[in-house]
């Protein structure tokens, strides 16, 4: 049996049932979700790969929302509703009318008559972004609901202040394809540590969707930041729950040498305190340009205390026999590259280069599988059509 | 028969020849023309609903230049166009070219050699946005007789300075649907009337396109407005001829009390006296920033005089029986909600607000119907197979 | 038989071998290839005439990234891709993170997961264009080769520092059909001369892309500036290369009559000179806004020295029976319409009009026809396929 039929058993037998529900945050969806996210995923890539067609819709829109800059999860996402046969249209919010004094509400409804998926990016503000999201959501359920929609777009969930599902999962399958299966991930060490870098502000999305996600199957997930650089409370106490319930290890240490000790992967990316991006968010809110300045001035001085915590080939060799995983979301700040100093030295970063980039290249199959798991009612069989 | 079919045999009945016509005010369209144009809608609608396909197109372009903002009615062109199977390609008039001298003659060809249709909102200025439109349309039958173009595109109004016909015309099977068919409208009354609006400038292409239309169908059309807010005087002769072809009634009552008086429909909208956008216009042209300034000013301070011209619970007790259907183009300002005091009352809008999302969720078929119609020589013929 | 079998079997004749070539200057095609690039693009606009598909594709994105402004070139892209069967993303450099240090090697592979092919338009630097072009396109065959991307996207030059061969391509399939063939084109004079403009700053690369091109088919090319506007040397070398090859002549006119006595076909068009735009490299990369600005009002100075370099009346009349095709990529300058004074008189630019407009609608044809050659293995077959 070739390796997409391989999946396809695979996924059937997980009889997961995603029809009609957004892709919001990881931790709400059970495990079996999340494996046949991967197998989807996986199915849709090997289809490209044999130049096959992942066409699963004749026509329809995809919206994205951007409230934040993107290069490849915006590229990510349109390549994904190319594939299937949408076409994008994104709000922006600038030459729309929804500066003008709409509410979420409504705009939600009018833009998605004809639309099946409303992809999302807000991770500027804490307390907000994931926030926003639902609301999206339940607008367009009032709507369809109400007759004024023909059909309920999904809410995909393109980064927030929270979760970064569509990075964690494309994370996710990298690994299980560098060890071989998700099974394979159990007992494994990932230190999930901050690392410096010359800029403030940094989402926290990432390592609290990395630590909310990798806890679920078993690893050992080493968290580790400078004083001060604390993640959401809530996100730290479903990494810790999370861990127990799969029989895996979660610590906070407080270097990322103790982190990365006998690491089999290591995730080194620079974030803003969550205290700091509160205060950050209510300086937003009150418009007060000069504390902001103050905050970034003080957020500045105070990291380049941690210059030191730098993904370099010294602190690589503390690693399970030297040779963990490198991994980053991209883009990475690459001392002496993009930066004079910054998450991760070249070296380490050339050797692993490739390996980050093809981590990156998961994304448009994940972000294309939550799309068919989410529209497509019974997608396990549209797929076994596709592959026959 | 279902009802597919039935709209079906209507529109064969109708014979209207609309191939290769632009759609740029609805009284240039035969009431055949009008009553097909619904039809489509309702069958491009009614396949949509039923999850068929609306494909009609293998491929081209669909073009849109919006000279101003717009979200709803960017978004209904957009999933008009996708569902229809073409590609959508906004020209940006910032990042081209045609800011640099080039004619609207070598524009509109330059677009146009793979393009199926032109959508065009343009209607800032007094004057200029509707002849625009046909300049661009002389250009590409100019472009289409000499062998520059393989096909001629059809231009589309998506507002103007005079008429708003995809909006109008998506109102229009609003209320055709609330009552039941189109000859149910006769002797019913409609008051379009001004309301307050913290804002100024707003165009009159609502307004003028609803009596435009509405005057055709022997309804009671009742306008209503402050001293000096009047609406382009050719429109209002237009709508006075109309309502007496038609066997109906227009009237130009004192206040927003008259018009509401019995009502079956009240449509209360803010809008700009088109005296204020003559010398508004002039102003753009002249680049006087300070008239322009002065002018908003003015404009504003009149405008307060009439804050009283809210659409409330009070005044809906006068329509017949209390229970007018309220109609609103969206978004509307909302007391209370979107700005202090506004166009309606917060309750007022609340009760019609998922109403007014049905009236907005037919102008992507509107935009459909009027696509297929200019595009599709035997369009009546071509529903009939996508329907069997 | 048939004008397109007529083609195709010329095509097939060629045994062109463009499978996962880049399109990054014309001079690094063999005549064969160019011919079947020309070939290409007549079966595929005959089939649009004809309104038959012209798909190759069920999905996939093209992208482009352009770093000046553009109308049609953006449009020829747009309306290729689309009629391919190709959804459009472009790069917006601003929006995106590529502003925030990102290698282009990274970017280029993280936009190219799904991608089949990247339009660049990078002109504004003299040595950094095409050099630009060919980092995206090492990047990518990087990827590829490395298992990053699952197919190598084709990077296709849409105007460069040095080339402008989708331009040069679409003037050369303009001539092909005025004259008859390319064979026909044997001995024909064409004038390629600078005009005066009221700007300045205006690139080389169609000037340099003429001569390149046309001095590979027996022409007789002459290239005429005011004393100091000279294209780059190499260019030139080429050109001279060429015609000695093709047995041609290439000449450097010291005016404008010179070179259109006799002249079949005048190309009068501005560009700055090479060394005016070496300097303008060297500011821009050191942000030195004062250094701008002195160099632009020098050389309009200097550009104002030679007003009477205008295609008018008079002129034209030198040429060949006073009736040398006039060509131009447009936009163009024409004196008493677009600007005061300026590249051509409005008589003569009235009289060619059409002309250059046909010459412009090549240019989608031959934008599709060089994705085609580039991601179609046997593209010859694919064509016989779809005419068939």
């Amino acid at each position: 049996m070739d390796l997409m039929h391989h999946h396809l058993q695979a996924l059937q037998k997980l009889k997961a049932n995603t029809y009609n529900k957004d892709f919001l945050l990881t931790w709400e969806k059970t495990a079996a979700e999340i494996e046949a996210l991967l197998l989807v995923a996986e199915i849709l890539s090997e289809l490209h790969q044999q130049k096959k067609s992942l066409r699963t819709f004749d026509s329809g829109l995809a919206i994205s929302i951007f409230r934040d800059n993107s290069t490849r999860t915006r590229f990510s996402f349109a390549s994904a509703v190319n594939a299937l046969g949408l076409g994008l249209s994104e709000l922006d919010e600038v030459k729309s009318q929804i500066a003008h004094g709409e509410t979420v509400r409504e705009t939600a409804n009018m833009i998605s008559f004809l639309a099946e998926v409303i992809g999302i990016r807000d991770d500027m503000f804490l307390g907000e972004g994931n926030k926003y999201m639902r609301e999206v959501a339940a607008a367009v359920q009032e709507g369809f609901e109400q007759g004024v929609l023909h059909q309920r777009p999904a809410v995909i969930n393109l980064q927030c202040d929270i979760d970064h599902p569509t990075q964690t999962a494309a994370d996710l399958l990298h690994i299980k394809n560098h060890f071989g299966s998700l099974e394979a991930l159990r007992g494994k060490k990932i230190a999930m540590t901050w690392a410096y870098s010359p800029s403030y502000g940094k989402p926290l999305s990432v390592p609290q969707g990395i630590i909310g996600l990798l806890t679920r199957f078993g690893m050992e997930v080493d968290l580790a930041y400078p004083e001060g650089y604390e993640l959401i409370p809530d996100v730290i106490d479903l990494a810790r729950a999370n861990s127990q319930a799969s029989g895996g290890q979660f610590r906070i240490a407080a270097s990322m040498e103790e982190a990365f000790e006998n690491a089999d992967i290591v995730y080194p990316k620079s974030w803003a305190p969550y205290q700091v991006m509160e205060r950050r968010t209510e300086l937003l809110k009150n418009n007060d340009r000069d504390g902001l300045k103050a905050l970034e001035k003080e957020c500045l001085v105070n990291n380049a205390r941690f210059k030191n915590w730098e993904c370099d080939e010294t602190r690589m060799k503390c690693t399970r026999g030297g040779e963990a995983l490198y991994m980053h979301c991209l883009p990475a700040d690459i001392s002496g590259v993009s930066c004079a100093q910054g998450e991760v030295s070249k070296g380490v970063f050339e050797k692993y280069r490739l390996q980050t980039y093809r981590e990156a290249g998961y994304k448009p199959f994940i972000i294309a599988a939550m799309i068919v798991m989410t529209r497509i009612r019974n997608f396990q069989e549209k797929l076994a059509q596709i592959i026959a």
